[in-house]
């Protein structure tokens, strides 16, 4: 019986692990993949404090090593459900373990177009987040790709450092008040009613291939930026009516869910601002919040 | 003329700094005293996620090194006051700087008892965070003084880590929801009506001498854990009505105060866990509204 299982280990799960550890609890770390989440598939980061520059992979690492040292358990196992009894019980494809506490840290993927080029390039010259990467393409020229609010607002913050911005929507016009904020920058270039159609590169993106009216068109391209949308991985908790209708786990301030004892952090929530430095803010809250609700039992 | 000026260089500072120099601002911190907040006056740092063990001297200044580099410049000054015209004046002892946002992200300091000893062993034996310094402390026998809920939950949370917990509280009694969590842990035991005389030890705390129902007693202590509360450090805001009662800065989800323009961030505001990995999250959503802020004028 563990104290609290922890589902994921991207930062969120891992600074969580840290602030129960050292509370002396007994954690195990449920992962499906490779320690670290959504920074295993991180080239460089930048923008989380006290690290310059730093490979995904490495940060993910000393995570790793940092929450293994202070005496979490690692199960690399999927998880595909869970069960209320007296307490939790996490059911994996290959058993099940038991907790008292539960802290939901699943992360979310990002929507793709499904055109060709696009898995290979990913991290290469294709990025989902220009807060992160905009800053690697400094005085280059950039695409932006979707119809959504994100979409053109990340269009304008990448017009902040970029030389000129392309912003492809399949739409024929956009709302007014996005197009108001677009006009002030002036290297913002709106491409309405076109379709991506090909990512081209070798081992970098180079070139985009679009439908623009029934026209094919190669433009050369340094970065794109794709704004489609998330999907919260929060398939093995669907049976426990914590999710909003877009599969994100709601929770309160405190990182609580409706049910006592289960607390959710990270990218499988809605949040604003996606982010290492968001989301091992999370974890701590959810950690404590696990500790206190622990305490009281 | 800054796009931002950063009051403050602790984490939620520089964390702030790095998002808005990444989107390309210009950003000028302003710090009284070193570069790193409290993270100066901390020894050893073991939860902030991809750092096993640092010091937090060596943590502040990654964090300023890192700052530097992507372009934010440092005044080292005290800032008295803020001016609202067109743009922010922030108002030093040595000056002013012009600014079309500012992000306050000043801190607080810890209420004192202001007994002899205890300014020389802070750090040393003498902690204000359980969540932080408590795992430094397992096995062994700490107190916690105090006559807060914060004192009554951190006795508890250390009672899960320490052999033994001392409640020191200057209260004849304390309330019962409270009583009933404390007594769930049997290593606890709360002084009553005691009041804290003195910190004794050369190089560490060593031992604590009390006045309890008029008797003076000396303890072995290895670490004394104060929770007297936290004054925040925004005493230069005070004439812009976006204080609260207890002087924390009122913010909303996205860290913005109700001046379009000022927001703020970290330990300055009223938080239930206050710790690095929390403030860089502050700090990242506030540059985030500041950088929007900056885009709509």
């Amino acid at each position: 019986m563990f104290d609290t299982i922890i589902i994921g280990s991207g930062p969120a799960g891992m600074s969580a692990a840290i602030y129960l550890c050292r509370a002396n609890k007994k954690v195990l770390i449920i992962e499906k993949e490779a320690p670290g989440g959504q920074m295993t598939r991180t080239d460089v980061i930048e923008n989380y404090p006290g690290f310059k520059k730093v490979a995904g992979a490495d940060l993910a690492y000393q995570m790793y090593d940092q929450v293994v040292e202070l005496g979490a358990e690692f199960a690399f196992e999927e998880v595909i459900g869970l069960e209320k009894n007296e307490h939790f019980k996490v059911i994996t494809q290959d058993g099940a373990y038991e907790a008292k506490t539960v802290i939901y840290a699943t992360g979310n993927t990002n929507k793709l177009l499904n055109v060709p080029g696009e898995r290979k390039l990913r991290g290469k010259g294709i990025s989902f987040c220009a807060v992160c990467d905009g800053g690697l393409y400094k005085g280059k020229d950039v695409f932006v790709i979707g119809d959504n609010k994100s979409a053109f607002e990340e269009s304008v913050y990448l017009a902040g450092i970029c030389k000129n911005v392309k912003l492809v929507t399949k739409e024929k016009e956009i709302d007014e008040e996005a197009l108001n904020i677009i006009k002030k920058s002036n290297n913002i270039e709106i491409l309405f009613d076109t379709k991506v159609l090909e990512f081209i590169g070798t081992k970098e993106l180079e070139q985009i291939k679009v439908l623009k009216e029934d026209q094919e068109i190669i433009y050369d391209a340094s970065c794109a930026f794709l704004y489609l949308g998330f999907i919260p991985s929060s398939n093995s908790i669907e049976n426990l009516n914590v999710l909003d209708s877009e599969g994100y786990i709601e929770v309160d301030k405190e990182f609580k869910t409706n049910i006592p004892g289960v607390f959710a952090a990270g990218d499988c929530l809605k949040k604003t601002l996606k982010q290492i430095s968001t989301a091992v803010s999370d974890g701590a809250i959810a950690a404590t919040s696990a500790i206190k609700f622990l305490q009281k039992k």
